[in-house]
């Protein structure tokens, strides 16, 4: 592993997340020498005393014993979009780009934040707040856009499991270690993000949550996607703290309305009324206001990976017809693309030239996987 | 009959609603001129022609046939806010203040208007819908605010009814002759809103209700209230033709959200997607957004009476303790409002000097019906 990669890890195993001090230090003077000197500090500070109880040697054991990766600033998968926590003005005096993430899963962190949308909202969610965000998020999905949301129970969970009902992985972002995610009742919904899509945490394996860290969990499914969605939150809900993170990060906030006679929607209400939020009441509507997928949001960092760039509508037509996961021949491609034989092939060979899809040993074709760092 | 008013009830009756044409003519000449003009006419138009069949002696006792009364500006019934439709930007080529209407019921059209809000939406409503504008309604006119609307079924019926629940009468406006109110269905409800209520057109008895005329009623129920509720509309509902003639006035528009899977709230939420109505979710919402019962919006005709004006906190309370229909006992007042007896009789004597409340045979205190013109 890397000198800076281990330096940030351990970095990051001591850290509690979202400080903006270290994230500051190790912006000035490098990741390398931030640890270094905490971990040779003769002062007793708290964060000394846990520097000196850090054995990078176990740490490495340990990511491949919970097979987790460690992915930082600068790998092909880290997401671009959350170098915008920088500059971010704070929120619970939480703030920084993290020093790293915890990442499990099939999926690539970075192709799929690109399109990704987060669905946030109450665990105390109603039937119909859950159908709303399940069907919102497999249109999305369907559409290739990922979603994003925090794994909790009622909102969550509906969004992450019509997420996985599309065609695109799921990313679910958590406040505790990948090694034991929180909640033990979502252990199988875990295991079948992980498969095609990741979870993702800025803590160490063996931590668990609390309130701080769902705070600061919050800031990195809004700096992740490209606009958050509120489904259902009651007035003190602390799904609201999400939409306060993308309103601060110049995120879309978007929040789905519902009866006036349900408690579930006061705050979408009190949001889309107060212009905090835009009312959206369909998956159109949530696509009308984010920008087309492979379109540039602002700067993109050189060497972020795409998931699609303009492709031309029929290229486009064909690559949204491939599904998330396995295979599909080229026969069944020309059919349900309208297109010849010889036009759905020079169409593949474009799409296969761009890197985004590759024949599999079946000859179907399928999702490039990325290689991962 | 004064002369004016005779004219205005000639002109009336032969003008299709809402033509700008010949209010501009009588807003320049005076209406007796140009009735005098239009009968005497040699040069054959269809106005002209109607002109000529109009008696005004059988006007006048088809009114009182009819138990109507003919209301003209000036008047101490005539709602001084009805004059915005002079400026107004024309919707449907319609505009003009009604040269006159035509006003069936108990209660006093002005004294009604001056801090009503509408409630309008579809006919084809879901029981959500009813139950939110009822509910609205009834809560309105226990504060003391008159609720407007167009007496058709569904939300329309729903709010009468609410308004009915409550303490203040509502104001019905129609786009037929008063004798044969429509919709048929509605005649009991009809009846019950004119027994403390007004029923409102600009149509005279006889008339049946064309797609122009409810265009034309749509914009008397903006132009009479404060404020507009859009509560349930699908997207090519005409409800959505009084929120036009809402904004064309400079009036407050707001909708209610429903549940995103109700074709119902599809117009309520995209007015309110694209910032043309706020989105309200009770009537503390809908109050919050209309300025306080009494308070000025606006140079408030001379001559025009006030429902109440600005009352001490005190008096109000005991104001809104009187019952829109029948009488209260000094003691009952007392007791409900939590004040002494001498207290209460302080405060009564205010609100009677306010002309707002009288003492009835029986020695109970009610509210104050105004003589007519």
């Amino acid at each position: 592993m890397e000198t800076e990669r281990l330096a940030r890890l351990c970095l990051a195993t001591i850290a509690e997340p979202g400080r903006p001090e270290l994230a500051a230090a190790v912006a000035e003077f490098g990741a390398e020498p931030v640890w270094d000197s905490l971990s040779r500090q003769v002062q007793e500070t708290p964060l000394a005393a846990r520097a000196r109880r850090v054995s990078p040697e176990k740490l490495r054991e340990q990511l491949r014993a919970d097979r987790l990766r460690f992915v930082i600033p600068g790998d092909a998968e880290w997401p671009g979009r959350l170098s915008d926590l920088t500059g971010c003005e704070p929120v619970n005096r939480m703030s920084g780009e993290p020093l790293g993430l915890w990442v499990r899963g099939e999926g690539d962190l970075a192709a799929l934040a690109d399109g990704a949308v987060s669905i946030v909202g109450a665990r105390a969610s109603t039937n119909y707040g859950e159908t709303v965000a399940a069907d919102l998020a497999a249109e999305l999905s369907q559409g290739g856009r990922s979603v994003a949301s925090g794994g909790a129970y009622g909102i969550d969970a509906a969004a992450h499991r019509g997420c996985l009902a599309g065609r695109t992985p799921t990313i679910c972002v958590l406040a505790c270690g990948l090694d034991r995610p929180y909640p033990g009742g979502h252990r199988q919904l875990f295991d079948r993000i992980a498969e095609a899509g990741v979870l993702v945490s800025e803590l160490p394996p063996g931590e668990h949550p609390t309130r701080m860290r769902f705070l600061a969990r919050n800031r990195l499914i809004a700096a992740l996607s490209r606009g958050t969605v509120l489904v259902e939150a009651a007035l003190r809900s602390g799904a609201r703290n999400t939409v306060t993170w993308a309103n601060a990060l110049g995120r879309l906030v978007m929040a789905v309305p519902g009866p006036v006679t349900s408690a579930a929607s006061q705050t979408p209400h009190r949001l889309i009324r107060e212009a905090e939020a835009i009312l959206v009441s369909s998956s159109a509507d949530v696509l009308e206001l984010i920008a087309p997928l492979g379109s540039n949001l602002g700067a993109r960092p050189e060497g972020e990976r795409r998931f699609t760039d303009e492709l031309a509508p029929e290229d486009l037509r064909v690559f949204e017809l491939v599904p998330g996961r396995g295979g599909i021949s080229v026969a069944d491609l020309a059919i349900r693309a309208g297109l010849s034989l010889p036009e759905c092939l020079a169409v593949l060979d474009r799409l296969a030239e761009l890197e985004l899809l590759e024949q599999n040993p079946r000859g179907e074709w399928q999702l490039l996987r990325r290689s991962r760092s």
